[in-house]
């Protein structure tokens, strides 16, 4: 999304030393389906967390607080999918494709074993991707998410497809999906779009309106309503933890409840006065949860 | 259930001239269906809350402190169905049986449109009283409660149904399935108890082994795992307020989400450090949540 913002530096540590998800550089792996995948690589020890962004978002949408505050603990890395933002290749229409698009980058990794954080179609693409092939994902988060073929879920309502579906958003598009109207959402909305805006150099290419067209395709067509799709999320054995905020517009927090229903082993927590964009707005707390969950705390 | 405990006097109301549920006098209702139905009604304004008792439990399982805080508001009933306690007739052997039993009883008080909180097997007779005969429903509680047909809850686990099915009950058994074992929720189940116990004159008559049985076969036929049932709740448009214990051993909380997920318009609170009997434990934070729920706010 082409999000104006107020450039400031901000830096997340207080040691200078800690390079911070703002300062990574992007990097490209060349995987065996021809695509080059654009991501960044926190570094870091054990099982890696693999993050998988949102409709239109690239690597600059991740919230660098938030990226920091996984890394602290962890190796953390965000990738463009194939077709977004710096990634060679189109966006497919489906989230399976999707899903195999991010298995060739983790391969082309040589990442074995992962931990995934999958953010609103990134939701959709992390449970196809442990569907798809379990014997990769560890533990599984899910934030802001819906399983496949829920009912009263086909496309966004148009207040939110109008809003961030637009070919140019504004701020306050933005704001008004990832946040509530509360003053303390707002602004934390805005201290986490200074954060984003924060980095000046060497920022990722801009998702495409083809992507766009495609991403929002595999939206609507994971909506299509189809109650015995519900039933697949039962071979999801791995733990699996559920977030959401308690206002979100795009995707109901009412859908994290049906994924902690029909997934076997499931951890849920609402976050409170917040929208899509909760685990930006409480970053730190978030980022301690999915420590404590992938942590087995 | 036979529980022998330190019957002792005890008033909810400082108001001496209000009347406690440990103090109604039983009642019956003569239904078309040839039932005598046993019940206890707080009297009050407006559109009667009806209460749906659980697992072998009869008018005097309702702890009193929990029945006054909700009748502090409102009108609030309580009943056995038919061949429970002091209820003539046989307990069937399905939940379809037992929601036609309890519309009977509707329909001998006249009641019109109710509010129904159903706790337990009574929750799954409140969803089939709301599926069956949605007009009489204005708003519906779930307490400890779970969905027809979903998955891994074909009857109860060896330890739950080793303590409270048994013919003769202690209360260690009931505190066990009732209440975790932190020394907070251990001392409120013993609070309870005591309350429920109090009452010295006028019981009600004991459930019998019968009813045991039948129930039991019922609580297993729900649990007959079919996916394709989940899809009814859909239907169930009126609003819904979902709560459980978060760590109920006999109904887990995992049940409350996938009710949550499944019901269109479903208000879900998850209480803490608290088993099958959270309502008893909470009962004044649960009567406040229900009176927020059945008033809107």
């Amino acid at each position: 999304m082409s999000v104006v913002s107020p450039p400031r530096c901000v830096r997340w540590h207080d040691d200078a030393v800690t390079t911070t998800y703002a300062a990574l550089p992007n990097k490209l792996a060349e995987a065996a389906n021809g695509i080059s995948y654009a991501y960044r690589d926190t570094g870091g020890d054990g099982d890696p967390l693999v993050l998988l962004q949102h409709f239109r978002g690239n690597l600059d949408n991740w919230d660098p607080a938030l990226v920091d505050a996984l890394a602290a603990g962890r190796r953390v890395i965000a990738f463009d999918n194939a077709g977004v933002g710096g990634s060679t290749g189109a966006t497919p229409h489906t989230v399976d494709q999707m899903a195999l698009d991010a298995l060739a980058f983790l391969e082309a990794m040589d990442l074995g074993l992962v931990d995934v954080l999958g953010f609103s179609i990134g939701s959709f693409v992390a449970q196809q991707i442990a569907l798809t092939r379990p014997s990769v994902v560890r533990r599984l988060v899910l934030a802001s998410a819906a399983p496949q073929g829920a009912a009263d879920m086909h496309g966004w309502v148009p207040e939110v497809i109008g809003a961030i579906g637009k070919p140019s958003t504004e701020p306050d598009d933005y704001l008004g999906v990832f946040f509530t109207p509360s003053p303390s959402s707002r602004t934390a909305g805005r201290q986490a779009l200074g954060r984003m805006y924060a980095r000046a150099d060497d920022r990722d290419a801009a998702t495409s309106w083809a992507t766009r067209q495609a991403q929002y395709d595999a939206v609507c067509t994971w909506g299509i309503p189809n109650h015995r799709m519900l039933e697949r999320l039962g071979v999801l054995t791995m733990p699996v933890f559920i977030a959401n905020g308690d206002s979100d517009p795009m995707i109901l927090p009412h859908y994290s409840y049906l994924l902690a229903g029909m997934i076997p082993h499931a951890r849920l927590k609402i976050y409170p006065d917040a929208a899509h964009g909760f685990l930006f707005q409480h970053h730190a707390e978030f980022a301690a949860d999915v420590e404590a969950f992938l942590a087995d705390k």
